[in-house]
């Protein structure tokens, strides 16, 4: 109830009260609402970077399935996901339900609900150039009607992970969701990639090739898109506006830009050390591992220990993508694993060496013992376990029913024709060329 | 005057009501002035979607007409089109006119003008490839300083539309423009598609030929980028926020984001079930008729009234984008007949087939009679007859006066040769090929 | 300390003067936050300008550059600009130093971040294709960290230009950054500009000539998102939210508006009655030099009086371009020079021609004499002063120790290749191809 729609027939006092609490829960709701638009457009970001990182021929299918991601992911996330993460706790803060009732609000929803579209678009990039569609689109509800919610409960509704009464040493802290959303997208990301194994002629005698993207400056706009939805997307994890937590969101906002570009100086320094010549797609990666190392942290970083969470988080990624490749033998077209489910481990697990809370520290280098650490562990661990868990199963199911992969032929003629019937690009030149 | 301008010599209990009302003037500026940016942004959607959507030949010549539209529309909407549309009332609800003082505050104004410029827009699309830009400059011009503001004074400033004292059976609802803005849009977009006529090269032996857009990637972001700043102009549009606005301008939000899932999920899946392949240009046609149709009853929708509004908006554009080319035999280049005409008109009829008031069924098949959906009849209607009576007019003059057409030998070099001397692009393959 | 966090005793009228201004300042921080984020996709905006409006083989190049100026920028000036440009007064209004502490806040500091990642982005262009990375590198931590900090201060934080005591006889006026910001970066490319020497093949027998840029879709698209940009850049610079201030930054996001469009219409008439086609580039540039005339007196103009600014720096900017490149036979790229320093120089003056306070006027035609006029005189020549002489003595600098300039080989092969290693697109045809 908010004191603008009620006559101020109260005492002085509390009105004014009333009224402080009015207007914080508006700024909340108007903030939250405007981080949610910004988190929206985060879509186009990874549209753009998916597309631009990977081949002409299957661009149409990247746009596909990003547009099902946040269409089908929308109304998935309406229809049962809300409700299985915020819902009254049902079994010891393992699974949550509410029914189809949204008490929090129509901003809270709409928030939550891109969030929820962010974890499944991650593993469209990872297995980009020869997933079939109608797989992608089964998985894609999946992971933002059961698997997302259900593991985003254990720590943001008050499940299990945020509750000292069971075997955690300390609440888990995932502010934004290095690991709620980045390292359950990116655990399934591996699982998917490694199950429907590596596009033709990514290895030739076991060796990974490297296969171009189509279009760097897609990618280039893509990251800074990310970057600016990310704002929105730790930033509106403040849930309020007002007072501290005005203060709060506004250093959230600030230690995320700083831990990007330390990511993305730390990859741009590496690869120009290591190679001689700073690369592009390297850079994109490290900002993005960056942010996505901050994601969990923010609300408990210094702005030093943020820069140093994200330099980390820059350098991780790209020893992760040749570990991916060269050792694992992982096709990952875009780099999804390492920049969301290991930048995201580690982001998770950075609070727990360093991470404060206000003025006390609470990592283990700062004089906050073990215990955070510890909480962050068994997070982490969570984390993974589930989400590789559930994508093995359900991929696996579906791998039997209809399988994972499109024929060589479509592969190779590019999925933009074997499943959509268009190409991304015409042209003069392309008639006279193909 | 805001209390935050005045000493608070006045009584206590006025004083917290005084601070209240202030606050909320406040925070409903800054959310109608964010909206207002981000409507902005749509022009750059409509110009990537309508140039990703036609030949590269033609993209100069689009990148112009969208520059002009926000451009000059900027300035007859400040110069001429503001009074039209909100001075006071000059001839019983039909035009208004209010001298050139702007008392409704520059948040208003710029949120207006924006709105503007959309409507201005929506016709450029659909006549791509072979209008003469002197002549859609000057009926850009017409558009945003004539026929749409007059037109929207009907409804949003308390004209004969949102008025029972006359012809009208219940007020009429256009929250925030499928009809005023969009189906006026896209009426102007018929009239003039029709005149200027197809394409060369569009039908062949009466058949219609499917003329590739030259950048697919253009247009999906384009969508998204449409998306994001349609949560502003319908949020936006609530004209307010604190205490129940804020509620209702989030729930506004909300809806808007599932009606356009929605749209693009009907599109989809049909497209997919017709023709074998999920196809991605409906895709997009389908998310942006979902945006369309939900746009006058966004405060008027439950979630399940605006999911089922959104999804037959984007099964309606499939069908109409068929007819008006193999029926009507008219060449809409991007589709924006279909798109902002017919599923505007359905977003408007719609609020009287299932429309809520609160907690109160207005519309035919929950209970509310026939008088809402007589009342959005009538306004469907009035604005029809209005777009397309004005824009036969001018544009009559103006072919009489100056040509709609290029001629054959320019139309077939393309408009950014012939109209602006320069290419959209320029490197190393075009210099050998072409 | 907000009301939000201290228990009400004090006394109930001073508990609602507490209340007002604690909401005051919440939603300021909000509104300077969201404008930094909008500041931010600025970024983009220059990314997309820079690469759109010259060579696809220095692409790359330019996206990391991009990169560099905001990763490199948010450390350096987080690091020790701040300090420089809000620190306390240490000598006389000219250097400021503030330690390490930043006592202004989170949105604050972000918002002055974004700025001066801006001030160093706006070299970038007018050099491209032909500087050294590690050069331009070192020069951009120069820029935000040094030129840029010590040079806003002057003005921003209560320096000697905004000092009546000495000798300015009228306090400067530069609201957003005409000067501060624009010109200084313009200052800063044309030294550049004129020191690294034209492009291979720009001059032939000492005429221009003209190098097309490789994509203007992505030129037009960065347009859209700079003046998108802009809208938090000159709104958020009234630091404020509410009453007075909700007011005043609402007008400033209309004026910004209506310079824009005055600036794009000028260049776009101009160019058709000269050339007798209307130019998409010059449109481009023009609604550029609209939003950089009015900069500085967005805050201190009437809508005609803003309309008149942005007409005549959109005229000023095509003449200029011009002259660098007829008179001065200075090769910039994407008429940076021109865009940010003419105009930014004619924003600044045009205050003390036809400015007002209030409803008062401060210039020389409407009656406000002309100290307002010598007071911005002495800021335009002061800044140009500072960052023309701190640019030569930096470059020459670099040009002794590493080189300004790659070989003519790594020239004509591109950046992409020689300083980057990989190129921005790949696909079917380029392999066929090149």
């Amino acid at each position: 109830m908010s004191i603008f729609n009620m006559p101020l027939i109260i005492q002085d006092a509390t009105a004014v009260e009333v009224l402080a609490e009015s207007v914080k829960g508006d700024m909340g709701m108007l903030w939250m609402l405007i981080s949610g638009i910004l988190v929206f457009f985060m879509q186009a970001g990874f549209f753009l970077v998916e597309s631009g990182m990977t081949d002409s021929k299957n661009a149409v299918n990247i746009a596909m399935k990003n547009f099902l991601d946040i269409a089908v992911g929308s109304l998935a996330f309406w229809f049962v996901g809300y409700s299985l993460m915020y819902g009254a706790d049902a079994s010891g803060g393992f699974f949550h339900w509410g029914g189809f009732t949204f008490s929090q609000g129509a901003a809270d929803l709409f928030f939550q609900t891109v969030f929820a579209a962010t974890a499944a678009t991650i593993v469209s990039g990872a297995i980009a150039g020869r997933t079939k569609y109608t797989t992608y689109a089964i998985f894609s509800i999946i992971m933002t009607a059961l698997i997302y919610p259900i593991a985003g409960g254990w720590e943001w509704n008050g499940g299990w992970l945020n509750n000292t009464d069971g075997i955690m040493p300390a609440e888990f802290i995932d502010f934004a969701g290095s690991s709620i959303v980045h390292s359950v997208g990116g655990w399934a990301a591996l699982v998917a990639a490694w199950m429907v194994g590596p596009r033709i002629g990514k290895f030739l005698n076991g060796k990974p090739v490297e296969m171009h993207g189509h279009n760097q400056m897609y990618a280039t706009l893509g990251v800074f898109i990310l970057w600016l939805g990310w704002f929105g997307f730790n930033g509106g994890s403040q849930l309020a506006w007002g007072g501290d937590d005005a203060t709060a969101a506004s250093q959230v906002v600030l230690v995320t830009n700083l831990a990007a570009s330390a990511g993305a100086i730390a990859a741009l320094l590496f690869t120009w050390f290591k190679n001689g010549k700073p690369n592009l797609a390297m850079t994109l990666n490290g900002a993005l591992a960056g942010l996505v190392s901050i994601t969990a942290g923010c609300g408990n970083m210094t702005e030093g220990g943020a820069i140093l969470a994200g330099l980390i988080g820059g350098l991780l990624v790209v020893f992760s993508i040749g570990f991916v490749e060269r050792t694992l033998k992982i096709d990952d077209a875009v780099g999804a694993i390492s920049v969301h489910g290991v930048a995201g481990a580690w982001g998770t697990l950075v609070i727990g060496l360093w991470g404060v809370d206000g003025d006390t520290g609470i990592g283990l280098f700062n004089g906050g013992g073990a215990a955070q650490l510890g909480a962050q562990a068994i997070g982490v661990l969570a984390y993974a376990v589930w989400s590789i868990g559930l994508s093995y199963i359900f991929l696996l199911i579906l791998k039997k029913a209809i399988g994972l992969r499109v024929s060589e032929a479509e592969e190779i003629a590019g999925l933009d024709i074997s499943e959509h019937g268009s190409l991304a690009y015409h042209g003069k030149r392309q008639r006279e060329i193909d």
